[in-house]
C-alpha cells in the first residue's frame, strides 16, 4: 500500500478523552474513531489489525477442530426465556421491540442460540463429540464504557460451544480449548496466563481466564513468577491426544495464578518469596466447563448407544477480539507508538523514502515494495512528499516491527537501511538482503 | 474436512416455510436456519460461501484502489438527524434508546456515518481521491421478511463511499465501482445486468442496480437478450485508466436493459423483436453518484488549490453480500439440488468413499485428500458408513461443482471417477490425474 493512496489519519497530539496508553495510540494512528461512547468505527489501519487477531483465533480453533458458523446479533427474547436468563440478565442487555412488537435483544453472548441449532438438528450420541464457534460483534451496554476498544458497548468476540456426550468428553474439549487459547496468544506475541477464575452469572463448575499483565488491566492478579517463562512454542498438538492435551494444561496451571476473585493468601505465601508477584492483568479469554445448565432447561438431548435419553455436557470458552489490539498494545509499545508483535502487524514492514521525487530513490523504493509483493508481504511505502523525520515519526507510531530506508546516497552505494521497531538497531544491506531477511522473518508467522 | 468430524445436518424433506428453490435448498443443505423472522443463523456449510463470496468482493475492491474499514452496527441518531434521514426514514429503521435514554438505531446504510469519519480527518483536496467501503451486517425492519436470505431483516451488505473533488472525479469512481462489479460478479459465476435505475429515497442523479436473471427475481426487467453475451472476462483494467474504465462502462449499457420503474417502451420497441426479452432479475447490486447531498448538510468540505472550502462529490455503492447466496443458488440449480459455481463454492470437490471400512479404499481416499490439501484445496470427504446412494445425493445436494468418486474395485485398477455436478458427466483417470485436473480447474479461480 502506497500511504499517499491510504486513509491513516494520524493525529499530532494526544486524544484528551484517552487515559491509557492503547486506547491513545488507537486514536493517534488512525486506528479507530469513536462513533458512540463505546462504539468504534474500526479504520483502514485497525481493521487490518482485527482481521489478522481473527485470521489467527480462527487457524487455531480450526486446528483443534473445532468447526466455524455465524450465528446473528440480534436474537428473540423467547430463547433466553427458556434458559431464564432474560430476567436475569441486567441492563447490560440492549433490548427492544422490532415493528412488529416482538421483543428482541443485541445478543451479548450465544450460549441459548447454540443451544437451539443443536437440539434442532443434533439427536444421537453418534454426533459428538461437536464444538461450534462463531466470531461475532456483540453488544453489552456499560454503564461506563472506556479505555476505547478495551471495554466498549459494541465489541467483537470469539464464542465457542462444545456439546459432548459425558463430562470426561466435555473436560476433554475445555482442555483443547486451554491448549488452542494458548497457541493463540502466543502467536500475537501476548503471555497469557490461565488464572482459576470466579464461574460468574454464566455458571459454571470449572473456569479459567487468560490474563495479559499490564499496569493497566482491570483485575488484581497474584502469581508465581515462574508462570511467564511457561512456552508453548512450536510443540506438535495432537488435539485428539486426551493425555497430551491435558498434561500441557497441567503444565500451565499448576504454578500459582491467580485473580483477586479467586485469590488464596495461604497457597500464595507458600510460594518462595522472590517469585511471590502481585500485579495486574488484562482479562482477554475465559473457558468454561458448565455440564447441562442450558441442556436441561432447553431440551438438547441426545439418545444415547442403550436408548436412553441424556441432556449434553457442555462449555462455551471466549476470546474478546476486539478488546486484544488494546491488550496488546498495552503489552507493547514505548513513548514513540506501538510495537505490533510481528503475528499481528497491520503491514509486515514499511518502506521510508527519503528523497520522493529523486528518481533512482523513487526507482529503488518501487523495486523494493515490488519485491515484497511478490513474497506475499505488502509493506507500507511512505511515498509522500514529507521530511524524514514526519516519516520516521509515523512510521514509529503506528508500530510496523521493521522498516527499510531507502535514501539516495545508500542508493548510490548500493544499500539500504533495515531497523528493528522494537530494538531501534538498524543494519546496512543490500536491498535484495533486506527483502530476503524480511521474508525469513514472516515465514515463521504463517 | 472429513464429514464425520463436520456439522452438515442436511434435511430429507423440503421445509414447508421455504418458497423458492434457493430457500429450500439453503435449509436442506444445512447451510442456514432461520433465528427469528428474517434473521438467520449461518451454518458451517454456508458460512463458507459467505466468506467466499466476501473473499472475492474485497479482492476485487482493492483492486480497484478502495479501502476496507469496519463501522459498527450501531448509530446514534444524531447522525442522522443531521442527514434529515432520521425522521424520513421508515419503519424499517429499527430504532432503540440504550441505558442512558440516548437515541440510537442499527444502521440499514451508512452514508451518514462515513462522511462523519471523512468529516473529522480530511481537510484538504490532496487527500482525495478517496473511497472507502466495509462489508457489515445491517438491519432493516421489512414488514414481511421472505425468500430466506433474499429477503432477511439481518443481512450482509459490502457498501463503499468516494469523495471526490470534482463531478469529474465522482463519475470516474462511479464507473470503477461499475466494472469492479462486473468482475465480482463475474468471479461468482453469474451474468449480472447493470440496468439504469430509479434513485429512490437515497437520492442520486446517476444510479445502475445490477441485476440477475431469474424467474424468482423481485423486479421486471426489459433487455434486448445480446446484454447476456458481454463478458468481461479476462481482461486487464487499469483503474486509474479513466477512458478504458469509461469505455467498458459505455460496453456494458449501451444496450436496452431497464427494471420496470425506468422501462421506457419507446426504446424498447425499437429492439429487433427477436431480441426484446422481458423477464425478471434479482438485484444483488447498486451504484449511486449524488454529488453533494451528504457533504452540505453534513459540512464534508475541503480546502482547493486556490483556498476555497467546497462540499467534496460523493456516490455510494453496495453489494448484497449475504443475498447473493440466494441468487447465485436461483441461477444456478437443478432438481437434485445446487450446482456451485467454483469461484464460490464451499469445498473444491468432494471425497465419495464407496466402501468405508475397505483398507485399500480408505488408505487411496486418505491419499488423496491429502494430496488435495497439500495443493490448497481442502476437499469434503464423505468417510460416512453410509450407503453410495446417500453419499452422492448429500453431495448432488451440497453443490459441491466436482466429486471423486472411490471403490474398491476402482482402487484395483489404480482408478477413481472424476464427475461434474453440473454435465453429470464422470471420467474414470488415476487418482494424481484427479488430483491435477482439480488443480487445473481452481488454478483460474485463485
Amino acid at each position: 500500500m502506497r500511504l499517499s493512496r491510504y486513509f491513516l489519519p494520524v493525529l499530532k497530539e494526544n486524544p484528551a478523552e484517552a487515559q491509557i496508553v492503547s486506547h491513545r495510540y488507537m486514536l493517534r494512528a488512525g486506528m479507530i474513531k469513536q462513533q458512540a461512547a463505546g462504539i468504534y468505527s474500526w479504520l483502514p489501519l485497525g481493521f487490518r489489525v482485527l482481521n489478522r487477531i481473527q485470521q489467527i483465533v480462527h487457524e487455531e480453533q480450526v486446528r483443534a477442530g473445532h468447526i466455524p458458523l455465524l450465528m446473528p446479533t440480534l436474537q428473540p427474547a423467547d430463547l433466553w426465556r427458556e434458559s431464564g436468563r432474560y430476567d436475569a440478565y441486567g441492563p447490560e442487555m440492549l433490548r427492544f421491540k422490532d415493528r412488529h412488537d416482538r421483543e428482541m435483544l443485541y445478543g451479548p453472548t450465544n450460549e441459548e442460540m447454540i443451544t437451539d441449532i443443536f437440539r434442532a438438528h443434533v439427536s444421537s450420541y453418534k454426533d459428538l463429540p461437536l464444538t461450534l464457534y462463531h466470531i461475532q460483534w456483540k453488544f453489552r451496554d456499560e454503564t461506563r464504557p472506556r479505555f476505547g476498544v478495551m471495554r466498549g458497548r459494541e465489541f467483537l468476540m470469539k464464542d465457542g460451544y462444545n456439546f459432548d456426550l459425558t463430562k470426561e468428553d466435555a473436560l476433554h474439549a475445555y482442555n483443547r480449548h486451554m491448549v488452542s487459547y494458548l497457541r493463540t496468544y502466543e502467536r500475537m506475541g501476548l503471555t497469557a496466563i490461565p488464572m482459576r477464575a470466579d464461574s460468574g452469572p454464566i455458571g459454571g463448575d470449572d473456569t479459567h481466564e487468560f490474563l495479559v499483565l499490564a499496569s493497566t488491566g482491570e483485575s488484581e492478579v497474584f502469581y508465581d513468577s515462574a508462570v511467564t517463562d511457561l512456552k508453548l512454542g512450536q510443540r506438535d498438538i495432537d488435539y485428539d491426544d486426551r493425555a497430551q492435551v491435558a498434561d500441557v494444561c497441567k503444565e500451565f496451571t499448576t504454578l500459582y495464578a491467580r485473580t483477586d476473585e479467586t485469590h488464596d493468601a495461604g497457597l500464595f505465601e507458600a510460594i518462595p518469596e522472590e517469585r511471590r508477584k502481585v500485579g495486574r492483568g488484562i482479562e482477554v479469554g475465559q473457558i468454561f466447563y458448565f455440564g447441562t445448565k442450558y441442556s436441561e432447561s432447553m431440551g438438547a438431548v441426545v439418545v444415547t448407544a442403550d436408548g436412553s435419553r441424556v441432556p449434553v455436557e457442555m462449555g462455551s470458552h471466549g476470546i474478546g477480539v476486539s478488546r486484544l489490539l488494546g491488550a496488546i498494545i498495552e503489552a507493547s509499545h514505548d513513548d514513540k507508538g506501538i510495537i505490533w508483535p510481528e503475528g499481528v502487524t497491520p503491514f509486515p514492514v514499511g518502506i521510508v523514502n527519503l528523497k520522493q521525487g529523486d528518481a533512482a530513490t523513487d526507482s529503488a523504493c518501487a523495486a523494493i515494495y515490488k519485491a515484497l509483493i511478490d513474497k506475499g508481504l505488502e509493506p507500507l511505502y511512505d511515498d509522500r512528499d514529507e521530511r524524514a523525520g514526519a516519516k520516521f515519526a509515523t512510521m514509529d507510531l503506528i508500530g510496523l516491527p521493521w522498516r527499510i530506508t531507502v535514501g539516495p546516497r545508500g542508493v548510490a552505494a548500493g544499500k539500504v537501511e533495515l531497523t528493528s521497531r522494537r530494538t531501534g538497531e538498524s543494519e546496512e544491506m543490500s536491498a535484495e538482503a533486506a527483502v530476503a531477511r524480511i521474508a525469513e522473518i514472516y515465514a515463521a508467522h504463517r
